[in-house]
């Protein structure tokens, strides 16, 4: 497909692509005839014969629209005795289960980056207050270490959603009954399980594809984590915010026309990626019905989606990592942003302060009419506040109120909290 | 909205409706006065007076539009004092949690139900043979009892899942920061989620939406576990294939224009509910990414996509559930429809047992011979086989190897296996 | 279904509510009975009969599990002929598309709202100088007018969109072929479509739901093109840009605990309403292959999602309709934020007015060094541009290059050719 | 990414790969610089030579990723004074009308194909009677013309849909103003649109992306026109229902481990594919809300989803065209099929025939009763009728009654008035 080079790193790009696939196929392949060779089904020989054996990858996919997958025609080439027991399925089962370990690590890699990041931002900006937006206004104070926090346990949760998902090895033959390996069918189950180093299952899960579904999804809601925070950057970086800027080393988020410019490339990709993993997760959700021993499309449309759902996260995480490996964080931007409203922001905090002697309603509803006062004669809070006499505070009361710094609550030890979890969870 | 009534069952109807979400935001706000008065901030009383409090539920949702949620419109309503430390978002998410906590036990009823019809099928029918199907075409005998437990598998799977799902009590605040309980933030965090027994968060989840993306996902691959065997019991009760059907009791499924029909509208219901479940988990799914401290938008869009997911979870369990506890097998009719083919289904054990004597490839070829002279002639499989010099099989064996239990491979050892892991899990 | 009353106008919720629904049964078996009685197959006075017949609504979505819908319950309590040649599929298809016939009007008085607010925005704004903004970083001078200009033609390409579906009656009988009306089937078909005025098909559309989907796709899109103007507002409203901000007339958008804030809780709710706009449509496109001559799921999926795509349209619109009626717009704002980067952002026009002596590249060159000393200086273009030797344009030159008015190209042109295309369609 | 080949045929695959993307790119900038050569901006030997410019598309994508998308890697390789006036999403939105538009004669060429073949499939079955089924239980009969005429319908209105979404070329600048291309803004518009073939937009549509999201629903929609027909074909194929098969020819849809199998391998393929348009069409749809003037991501996620799009559409359609071309219809077992209940599914005719002497009411029940006999015994309704004092038709009329090929209502006609619409239509 086009654009995947513009997308997705190397590394995701061939673990999810053809070869990866025709690898995996043979890779169930040899370990099936080792299975059956352990199981004394088959002699040795003939498993280091499929093993050895000289596959030519080109044109099986197109040979596979013949019988509606590429397995077929891969069996087709092996030494004569392979691929006894299996069907089609088990083939194309197993496989994907390979490519998808084989394609997590890395996507955990890049997502393991995204969370050091995040960690690294949220420690060294514990306490650096900035305002926190409800609806996109600003709402109160709080620091960027508590939002980077937030981001953090995000890619955390996604991540142990990831790994929580049981890959399992698909051998049922023709029927699900594994018929054809008389009564050796379980043995052969059980170490061709421990050949690939997949879970045994149950039974097979040829048309039980509920964990096809639990992939999807938790490949989206991993970029879904990622898009969050992409989508924090953006609004940060907007010109009228500046609160963080995406690095423009290399000419990276230039624009040739408008030199100013620092578009937040990074961002955008993860977000463009996070769109595509959702349609790819749909895709596997709402294919999970199959009916009866082996489904007529719905299995088919799996491989394709699984993919391209594996390889746009990995784009997605890829591309917000490299985005905050080089933010630019503007920390007195951040402070300056807290000032625009004149104190506004704080009515809370000065009304927490006058409740102790008025009580709360009284303190709300005066603290609110001197704010309303103020926004409407364009003046400062701070000036109302003081010269109204009715508030009973202090002027040394009034600026403790109004300094951002002294209305943070528990946003640092929020910050602390989320890093002992990370901490506890380890990284890998 | 129209068809709920036909859809969702009362008690989920109930659960999920306005006045659950209602008594759920009342039950944060006494909840959260209790934590408060055990701190020591508020007085006992007035968390009493608030539980006392009565509340006009009318009109408060049109209320609501002002402020974009109708838990603002409800504190006004309450005694002065109440909803201290709170924002409207962690009213209406903790409230979420509750209404989903209250709604599980339904659903799991429901499902457990369909689970026990399951394991029931699996177990009376563990040897009962009929065809498996691959693309919808006949295969290879498998058991309708191998049938059931793929389908208990897949159900149990999805309740785990569900039950898998972190449910957090919500409370942070207006920046998320717990800025107005001063030095209390975490203690009151900690008492409020005692007092709901909800699990405590690391930090606020405000625009942390990954469980609620979980939530739909685990939502939608239930109702899909459900649709797949909604799917086969359809195409089980085909006027061709009549291999089960749904009760008729009491005029159901019945037509009145047309008293030969059977229609299976148990499952019919049960696959309309899944598709709706996705649409619904589509929107929690690609809500997750939210901005700053709250959203404006996605988050809003929250609260009906999970009361419908929820709600149409329910109806798809329980369409399934009816229509599987009425299910009229026809072990006959499956037995009938494995001859259809004249014994074609089983030219694989033929070729097993002929491959002991002149090897697989000779076999398979031979035998695909024979049944291709069978099925252009019209004629038996087993004569064409008796009549080939070249299939050194005595009608003796012949026999065996075309008698569909005698193939059945792993096919019971596989149902135990499922109910023994269903019988571990419990059913509760 | 709770939160209706908070996203959907009062005429939508009726319009698509289960009365409404029935209400349209009704009127399909009193068409019907007419139709049939103007080709003489039944006495003009059962037609009347059926008219006037006192229908017990309660209960009938109840009844409808048994036959899985509720249209052949309420057949029966019809008097004795009525619903003759029709099956229940004729009914509820035909009743969606009444119901669907009657919303729709109220949908585009909403969008045709929004539209006019538009139309007034992008001619009130024709020429007020405001940043592009692409990827969210300041690009270069446009107009507020060409802004809303798009966001006008977004709406009536929507509105277009919406209008082109067609609405067909449904009368097939139970197989589609009409036999029980025998030769009479064209005839009562084409004087149904007359009674009901909805438009005839070639055949009955019982399982091609192709229009279905495409109803679905065109409410996804209308709400789409409000969202987008959503989108624009909420970013324009944000503290830091303030260009725009809803009305708080009658306490709207405000915060009980935060009296500074606006929120822009119209267009919240009207991008809430839009993601659970594009749920339902998903329902609606992704059950459009419905097996043989009537589905069993797939069709009665529909009800509920377009039930729920219309009403959430209506509430998209309706919310943005309020919000842009009492949108309160800043256009000294708009241009003191113009001014933000110091006239970086109209280095395009100095270059544009350079390339004209010294040519393109050069001039690019040459200016971006001087955007990129100012910009690391902190210093003003202007005064970076005046003092580089190689920049041979006067003052006066510079000046004109750095006047964003005099850089808008063809804004105006364009919010006059929008606004012409507007005047032009109508807003009916 | 891999299984390209073996789901979208290689002349679609050409259409929406990387080089045609990257050969759109060049068309448009060489058509800019015509434009620009008429309007006498530029000389015409710049234009000539921007034709003429060897680009070396190796590496484009992976640059890309600097700015986040191609086409400005692409400029920096053109002669100097290429590209002007025009922004990189004016080079992308272009580029994706032209591979839209070169790719969707290819996809009308291979709905077209199907509709030919329903078309004939309609001609020759208009009278082939078979059973209809509703809720996969034969209900009335019908003729295998009519179901096809059905699905031609269907496929037609879905090309109607795809020609009917206007394809425009994109030109607006940096801003959307056009700003520097001074009083030529209009008028390069103008000249490029005719350049190109493609429609002139009002304005730009940056940010309005109705139309983009109009052709992933329009695509969507015939994907799933044709999963509908693979839909019916599959469940036909059933060996237990056995009305048609896909074609074996060449081995396809064999089995080789199952040599009876005759797998509906292209309806399998058809399927899938239909699934992999929803998921890309959704991202399209849902990415219609873009920010401001340029989106950072939602934009970026078009350019996959809609050559994903593309290319599964023509799948789907190509593997059904090929399924269609060499359908093997068995017109005797469709007859077989009708008769499996013995007359059941003609009761509606027998009442109708009953009630010119005995009333509806009273035909219906009368019919009712011996039918649950009929049915209950395992009898004949024929005998039981005849058998039946009250009901008081002659053998013969029993006999036509039960005739199927006498009740087939106005299924006839429907087919004609299908061919007719589809001749008037034509074909291209």
């Amino acid at each position: 497909m086009p654009f995947d080079a513009l997308f997705v790193p190397p590394d995701v790009r061939e673990a999810t692509g053809e070869r990866a696939w025709m690898q995996a196929i043979l890779d169930f392949e040899v370990a099936l005839a080792r299975a059956q060779a352990r199981a004394g089904l088959i002699p040795e020989s003939l498993a280091e014969a499929i093993a050895g054996a000289q596959v030519d990858f080109d044109g099986l996919m197109e040979a596979g629209r013949a019988s509606g997958n590429p397995a077929a025609a891969l069996a087709e080439s092996l030494p004569d005795g392979a691929h006894r027991g299996a069907t089609s399925q088990d083939v194309m089962d197993t496989a994907a289960m390979l490519v998808v370990r084989r394609t997590l690590p890395l996507l955990d890699a890049e997502l393991g980056g995204v969370a050091s990041a995040c960690a690294r931002l949220a420690a060294e900006h514990r306490s650096t207050p900035m305002a926190a937006r409800t609806l996109l206004q600003q709402a109160l104070p709080t620091t960027f270490g508590l939002k980077a926090a937030g981001w953090l346990a995000g890619v955390d949760e996604a991540r142990d959603r990831l790994a929580a998902v049981p890959l399992e090895v698909e051998l049922g033959g023709a029927a699900g009954t594994l018929a054809s390996l008389g009564d050796h069918g379980l043995q052969v189950l059980s170490l061709l399980a421990e050949e690939l180093a997949l879970d045994e299952p149950v039974l097979p899960w040829h048309t039980r594809r509920g964990r096809i579904g639990q992939l999807g999804a938790a490949l989206a809601l991993a970029a879904g984590a990622v898009e969050k925070i992409a989508l924090d950057v953006k609004l940060m970086a907007q010109t009228e915010v500046g609160e963080v800027s995406e690095s423009s080393a290399g000419g990276r988020g230039g624009s040739s026309t408008l030199p100013h410019k620092r578009n937040p490339v990074g961002s955008a990709l993860a977000i463009a990626c996070a769109h595509g993993v959702r349609g790819a997760a749909s895709v596997l959700i709402s294919a999970v019905a199959q009916e009866h021993e082996r489904a007529a499309g719905a299995w088919q449309a799996e491989w394709d989606a699984l993919s391209r759902a594996l390889a746009l996260t990995g784009g997605a995480a890829a591309a917000l990592r490299e985005a905050l490996d080089g933010l630019e964080v503007d920390a007195d931007r951040m402070r300056a942003n807290l000032e625009l409203t004149g104190g506004l922001l704080l009515t809370e905090a000065v009304s927490t302060a006058l409740a102790e002697s008025v009580g709360r309603t009284r303190a709300k509803a005066l603290v609110a009419d001197a704010a309303r006062r103020a926004s409407d004669g364009g003046r400062e809070l701070r000036d109302e506040l003081a010269a109204d006499d009715q508030i009973e505070l202090s002027a040394e009361e009034i600026d403790r109120a109004l300094d951002p710094v002294e209305y943070l609550g528990s946003a640092e030890a929020f910050v602390d909290r989320a890093l002992e979890a990370h901490e506890r969870r380890g990284n890998g």
